[in-house]
């Protein structure tokens, strides 16, 4: 749609931190005016629905400081620099559950606040689970959870579930269990 | 969970802006150790999955400048200040749209990137549309389509459509559908 695209007019730096860029452009219009946007930069992350021989979803409990609350979500990560996302799903499953898979594959790709932000995630479906140990860092504080897709469902619609890509992932799997049976 | 809370000690404001606010904060952990918090502070959005009554779901079309490319989505915005979320769903439908719904009811509401941002969307079903006219503001360059189910399911399978909160709506919507079928 180039008929729609916005040009970079100028960019300033507000911050270069650890997790993110925040900047500030001016861009053109296709009408030629000029307006400001706010970007966050974010490297992208991966997430993953791991189902175990007994068709049970993994799920972990972590506080995330920027909603003031725990949340129940899969297991997933920020991409290191240069990281294959593939091979930060396994790090990050094994790291946060202590499983293994055997079969891993890609489910989809999405951008989790396209107004703001540039951030990715990358969904990748992991089966043949082995529990090896997990080996959280020292101050990543995970608890575990194994659901199976009805109680999946269901905290989805209560909302003890509210995280976006939790959601897309046990809907996906929601659908492909009832396309298969 | 009070025992995996993250306390605040000490916050610094990186940058106020429009659509966004930057901290960069300390927190003590639950072991005790410090660490820092990048985040975002936004105001909250909407969703709209609006559906006509020849069952097909309205997207838009945008230039979405953060990830650097246009955006098949479903309507969507952001809160105003104090503004009750049903109202901006309906607000951001017709000036996005030029569509007005009979009926309204809230899907679910879900965190679109709590790792980094305290964005919460909330998701909302409308039905019974009437076509009044867009009336979009001058610098907002929008596309409006119409897709059916299965084109809307097949757009996320070939990834057309990657946007977290359109993928939630559509899939939550197949679901529906086949549970009425």
């Amino acid at each position: 749609m180039p008929h729609l695209k916005e040009k970079r007019n100028s960019r300033e730096t507000i911050f270069q931190g650890k997790i993110l860029n925040v900047y500030k452009d001016t861009v053109i219009l296709p009408n030629g005016n000029q307006a400001t946007r706010e970007v966050i930069e974010h490297s992208g992350a991966v997430a993953v629905l791991a189902i175990d021989d007994q068709d049970r979803i993994i799920l972990v409990k972590q506080y995330r400081y920027p909603i003031q609350k725990s949340s129940l979500e899969i297991p997933a990560g920020k991409l290191e620099d240069g990281e294959n996302p593939l091979d930060c799903a396994k790090r990050e499953l094994e790291e946060e559950t202590g499983f293994q898979a055997e079969n891993w594959s890609k489910i989809m790709s999405f951008y989790t606040s396209p107004g703001f932000a540039n951030e990715i995630m990358h969904l990748f479906l992991a089966t043949g689970l082995t529990f090896v140990g997990a080996s959280p860092d020292e101050d990543e504080l995970v608890e575990l959870y194994k659901y199976s897709l009805d109680e999946a469902f269901n905290s989805i619609l209560q909302q003890e579930i509210d995280d976006a890509k939790t959601i897309n992932a046990i809907l996906w799997h929601k659908i492909q269990v009832g396309m298969n049976s």
